[in-house]
């Protein structure tokens, strides 16, 4: 995949932790993408292809702790695989825009940053499965964990293998974000998510015509 | 795991192609190792514990090629860490003697040597999976492609997604095994499937008594 193709489509991922409001702002940029004409194939991780639902379903089914970190950064991966096979390259090489709620810096953040597995495997399955389709943007929304988590949990959404975890993880998933972030600044935004939706809708479109100058021709 | 440590089990693994007799010869070895007063935990790959049969289900229900090579590989060694976790590591550290009917071999030759993925990645995942949980001796039950076809296709119990792959896949399988077997001639024996039921168990069994020396003692 040639990332310089002027007819690919591009390729943004929101990430976060619980309760930044990630779902929320994909929706809204999706809709603001499609009224400048793009065709845009909104999707989800873990998730967003049959196999990959199916996927998700094993993961989130039964118990808290019924799968190591490591078994689920392997299930994550494979589901990303199938994700990447079947939706995300079809999509892009037509030149449809993708936007997903989550990718594999989700994976970096709870299985690494936060489960413990070693960051030097998860590039290693990175390298192999995801390869030359990485994200061309990534917007972190950025929130204290104590305020997300209390958001997630009043909606009552939050899945709950991650929900009986404590601060001292959820602090780490955000340190690993932000570190991410802090890596790749040319593909990656970090946002505060602790604002109005409406704030924070603007900054994400102006985040997306920043980097991708084009839009602006069109809207 | 100290596989020098004496009141440590030990893991004896049957690898091969489709009807190769694996099945037969492991509960024969399972039945005399116990006749010796061993404790014995039979289990088999992919599978062996709840969360990696469920994977396995996911993996053998759906079209044949529903899952490409490099979601097969993922999920069997996430299938393969939960079965270590939960039912491997355990049995070995109390002692018992673990013989599984396919382990780690299975995926270097279905999904690498037949399915292309690339042996690099299978290693690395390998030595963060299953670590220093190598089996102690792995028989390779060898026949040629065309016989082991026909057998498991007479029985009607071969999985379907590699039932069409045709001769030339299953002649990788073999050769990826035989290839692992002849790396490795310390912990590997591969034994000719294409003779008697009893004639092979025997060399089974002198295959177990010549690599664990403290069996004579109990016999």
């Amino acid at each position: 995949m040639d990332a310089t193709d002027p007819n690919r489509g591009r390729f943004i991922v929101f990430e976060g932790g619980e309760g930044a409001g990630k779902s929320t702002q994909l929706k809204a940029l999706v809709a603001r993408l499609r009224e400048s004409g793009l065709e845009v194939v909104s999707t989800r991780e873990p998730g967003g292809s049959p196999g990959a639902e199916a996927l998700r379903d094993l993961l989130v089914r039964g118990e808290a702790g019924r799968w190591s970190p490591m078994s689920e950064l392997l299930m994550m991966y494979a589901a990303r695989s199938h994700h990447l096979e079947t939706v995300i390259r079809p999509a892009l090489a037509r030149g449809a825009w993708v936007v997903s709620d989550r990718f594999a810096d989700s994976s970096r953040a709870y299985q690494g940053a936060g489960g413990g597995v070693a960051p030097e495997l998860i590039e290693q399955i990175d390298a192999a499965v995801v390869a030359d389709t990485q994200p061309d943007l990534v917007l972190v929304m950025d929130m204290p964990p104590e305020a997300g988590l209390a958001r997630a949990q009043a909606r009552g959404d939050m899945e709950n293998r991650f929900e009986s975890k404590g601060l001292a993880f959820h602090a780490r998933l955000r340190d690993g974000f932000l570190r991410r972030a802090d890596a790749l600044p040319q593909r990656y935004r970090v946002l505060d998510a602790d604002r109005t939706i409406e704030a924070i809708a603007a900054e994400v479109w102006a985040s997306v015509v920043a980097a991708f100058p084009d839009l602006e021709r069109r809207t």
